[in-house]
């Protein structure tokens, strides 16, 4: 659950991703004293069936326009990673390799977490639904209705976890 | 075993390249008519403890530099991975990226061949040791000594490879 942000000084906008080579989906909120603003969330989906490397540069080219459109001060990286195939997880690491390159090349600091870490900070505990992660991110943010699809809201709960956690900047996994 | 260049139509320059987060090994092949030459190889050696998002851009900017400086009719990538645990492959995969997000943003031929493609390519059997891909390498290209690294000779591999079953070219893996 994230309780009242703290007062922090000022401005902070945290641009969140949930790296996927499909859909990669991503929010970007602004915490302004106590309140918090959905600036931006959708979803980058690579042309289905093009080859790995252009679905690579679609998802590189579509995080570096909204990291150059909303100069964040943190981005903030789910870890996914949650017992899938080697196969699967090499893949993976493709497209979450050019996320994470996107803003390490614009100087920006980069904080990751896992998901039952956004889970924890979003919902109050990690085994939520991708509908109360839709949920409550929707209250926190006084939306309408849920982002959808679920990946958008993914990557605002991405977002609001480096609000309520933000400690772990900077605090990159080292290579295996 | 690569048998003798087909009689290609003039010059053709490949760049091999065999991934790694901490090693990345690489060689630059020119075929000019039946005459192989090693223009360059070598290894990116991102520095030790630094955090991932850095070592990665440290392999895009080399591999980039590299790219840059020959380029190349096509780049040929080992397609690694053999069966190692899903953590390791999802960091693999960061560097990978990179790699092919650097080829694939100079509208480059990507190529890909598994580690067992090249290795009966350059040694003629799928089992030959890190020492005899060296040898081979060193007596295909007329060199005084193996390329040292290893990553370095198994970066040269892929290029040699490329050249004995080009075919391969523009057919990227799709993602999973």
């Amino acid at each position: 659950m994230i309780h009242s942000a703290p007062p922090g000084p000022g401005r902070l906008v945290v641009v969140g991703i949930d790296p996927g080579t499909t859909v990669t989906g991503y929010g970007v909120v602004r915490r302004e004293g106590q309140k918090l603003t959905l600036l931006e969330c959708g979803v980058i989906r690579p042309t289905a069936k093009t080859p790995l490397p252009a679905r690579i540069r679609q998802i590189f080219e579509g995080i570096s326009d909204i990291l150059d459109r909303f100069d964040p001060d943190v981005v903030s990286v789910e870890d996914v990673f949650q017992g899938k195939n080697a196969r699967s997880a090499l893949i993976l690491g493709h497209a979450r390799g050019a996320i994470l390159l996107a803003a390490e090349l614009r100087d920006l600091a980069i904080a990751e977490y896992t998901p039952l870490a956004i889970k924890k900070a979003v919902v109050g505990h990690g085994s939520a639904t991708k509908d109360q992660v839709g949920l409550m991110v929707q209250e926190r943010l006084r939306l309408v209705a849920p982002p959808r699809p679920n990946d958008a809201a993914d990557g605002v709960a991405a977002a609001l976890c480096h609000m309520a956690l933000g400690h772990r900047i900077h605090v990159s996994r080292r290579p295996a």
